[in-house]
């Protein structure tokens, strides 16, 4: 047993990549390094940092950290036992991730783009090397839901794991409901308070839920899937209008990630990403404004739920720096890959069918836009009828836009998605109809 | 690098104790053996159970399990790896664990009352024999906020900890708001459903939910602390008025654990366990039923929060088998003692100051009862006045009561407990005063 190694030497720790969320861990590494200390037993201490600015000051002392552009150097540097890879992007990251795993170093990141395309690789690449990747920051910012998913809710299968993955949208969509804005405005002005990036497709498409969503997934059940694969729309199709009827039906908006385990093996996995009505007085529909939070569900624990800020510097470092300390406890002991990174065995991983997005049934939320005439009414129900869809309540509201157009909001019972898409094709193609049917799917019992 | 090691036997599971959790525990390791070797990379085997009864059919496949009443025989035999003791009570609890850990077996426990008591003794005895003591179990049930703690908010200072710990008291308090029927015929319907014991006094008066504060306390701050030093009020005072009081000044009623660092390094702590007033918007206040949430707070990572199941036997048997998880990875590896039991090291751990009561600071909610005159209020809120509470809002309603009495609902400003306890004893004296005044903190900024 080696419970009473003694060395307690400093552990050391290289950063590549001294922006926001580097300056971050830098900051925390400093300020917090007796508590940090107090816990592990070790100092944990930055010794180098490489970034092409080495200009600008962050804020952080310096000191005698080694501090220049040298990403390599950085690597090959004897004092570095854990690189910290946080330049974001793909090519790059790749290929430095994988120089210091080939260098014997261990890796922490919160890189989700990366490891949604290429995590495989580096995953192999450091099995083959004997040494640590770790990427809690990578989901949730500072919320513990990959450990927690890992290690906490070990013992369960996963039945369903469905969250706010994503805080700029949370944001968006929060504000929306709050001042009756529309989306483009609500995002300019994310925009400028930097709760949005100036190119903000990523996260406004749904694209960085579905990268996040694709590493939960995996870890929930074993399925080896790329986030191209996850049916994903995001919140640029949201209309004021919808924040009102959700509120008329009890809901709110959120822009969820869901995955759903169908046969108690998981034989089949459900996987999305999309604006969803959501109970309004579930715990998801109250995380408002920049938050994240993951509810999973396992056939032991039954409902749980993971709480925290989704970004920003300091949560995002606090992710980083505990997959610091966690990696430092296997240094202490010379262990490593304790646990799985995607928290089933490697050769446990396999491919999952996906259920075609067409199967998924529950009820959905429908804005049909028609002309103000009797008779309409009756027509677009009698459509959703023939295609076997229940209809659970009606509101229809007064002449809305220039062309004289009421919106029509319907909540239906259960449904598969197949039957209410070709329901929408059949009732979008009525002259009657004005605009194409708005569609929000609805998650019940959160 | 010992990342390849191959063996992968099987690891061996002995359980003292069948009787609902150790039931959970056993169909846990059973129906889900597969998902739980896929990830550990080694079986888990149930391999012996003792308990004194062992005639009732729990419903568990016995097949080849050693069953019998002799827990000694158990922790001798040489196939048990792991000890799972789940007999509750103290002193044979005690003593159970400690010769389990001479034996050189490690522990898993979900007996907080125990730890509450003999933590130290436990621990102690652990690290010396170079095995682990594990209790997630212990505290929240499935909720893996033990190891979020420990191991996901490890780079921060914590500075708050605010929970609902105990589920038996918030199913009552919820059925109280719900119904408005009053503490005592709802804890008789609590006991009828199972949802409270035959002698509830534990759970009703707050000493649970103070067990289970104390462990957190430990590992949060690294305080040396037990249970009898936090100052602990139980629901059995709170009365169905106090649930209308709430709703009128926007929240609800939850009996939180509450602990907090005064000073950027935790110099002293505050620590304890009251009914309070929340926001009625606040994730806590929307944890209804029997179920469980912790709130954490870090320098770094922000607000997070935990929720979950706080009991039951599935979800405590989830805590219960990832702690078996935990500790077999240490097996296959030939380790122990990777994380301290507390967070901090043994030796970083101390006594901490706690903050007075009288000294804490915050608004409260004041039900007065008086007689129904004119100038009763002004007498009231002179005295407060004296004693510089401010006053923010003040509800009088009709007579209530036998002897024609009115409540009169206070909510104060910030104010110390001090001065708040002073000018009671003031008010209380006054003749036009004619029972004890209920006071109930309010929990701001949750």
């Amino acid at each position: 047993m080696s419970s009473d190694v003694a060395p307690r030497d400093p552990i050391g720790v290289g950063l590549i990549g001294f922006g926001t969320i580097g300056t971050g861990v830098a900051k925390v590494l400093q300020r917090n390094a007796a508590v940090i200390e107090k816990r592990l037993g070790s100092p944990l201490r930055l010794v180098r940092i490489a970034d092409l600015d080495t200009e600008t000051d962050r804020g952080v002392e310096i000191g005698d950290i080694h501090f220049d552009s040298d990403a390599r150097g950085l690597i090959a540097d004897p004092r570095v036992d854990i690189v910290i890879e946080l330049i974001g992007g793909y090519d790059a990251a790749l290929k430095l991730s994988l120089e210091a795993i080939d260098a014997g170093k261990h890796v922490v990141t919160a890189n989700k783009a990366l490891l949604a395309l290429h995590g495989k690789a580096i995953f192999d690449a450091a099995t083959r090397k004997g040494v640590d990747v770790a990427f809690e920051a990578s989901v949730g910012g500072g919320i513990p839901i990959l450990r927690s998913l890992r290690e906490g809710l070990v013992a369960n299968r996963i039945q369903s794991l469905v969250g706010i993955m994503n805080g700029t949208t949370n944001y968006v969509l929060t504000e929306m409901e709050k001042t009756g804005e529309a989306f483009e405005v609500v995002l300019k002005r994310a925009q400028e308070l930097g709760y949005a990036e100036a190119d903000p497709t990523f996260d406004i498409e749904g694209i960085d839920a579905a990268h996040k969503l694709a590493i939960l997934t995996a870890m929930a059940y074993g399925a080896e899937i790329t986030f191209k694969e996850i049916p994903t729309e995001g919140i640029s199709g949201v209309h004021p209008l919808d924040f009102e009827a959700a509120r008329e039906f009890g809901y709110r908006i959120k822009l969820l990630g869901i995955a759903k385990a169908h046969g108690d093996d998981a034989d089949r996995i459900e996987v999305r990403v999309h604006p969803t009505m959501v109970p309004a007085d579930s715990l998801l529909a109250n995380v408002d404004g920049a938050m994240n939070a993951v509810e999973v569900v396992g056939d032991a624990v039954g409902r749980t739920l993971y709480y925290g800020a989704g970004a920003g510097a300091l949560p995002t470092a606090s992710a980083v720096v505990a997959d610091l300390v966690e990696i430092a406890r296997e240094i202490q002991r010379s262990t490593s890959g304790r646990v799985a990174p995607l928290s089933y065995l490697p050769d446990a991983l396999e491919p999952k069918p996906l259920v075609p997005l067409g199967e998924i049934v529950g009820p959905c939320f429908l804005r049909f836009t028609a002309v103000d005439r009797p008779g309409v009414l009756a027509q677009i129900t009698g459509v959703l009828g023939e295609h076997e869809i229940s209809i659970e309540s009606v509101f229809q509201r007064g002449p809305h836009g220039s062309q004289g157009s009421v919106p029509i909001l319907v909540r239906t019972r259960s449904a598969s998605e197949a039957a209410v898409r070709s329901a929408l094709e059949s009732i979008d193609r009525l002259e009657t109809v004005t605009a194409k049917t708005r569609l929000i799917r609805i998650e019940e019992g959160l």
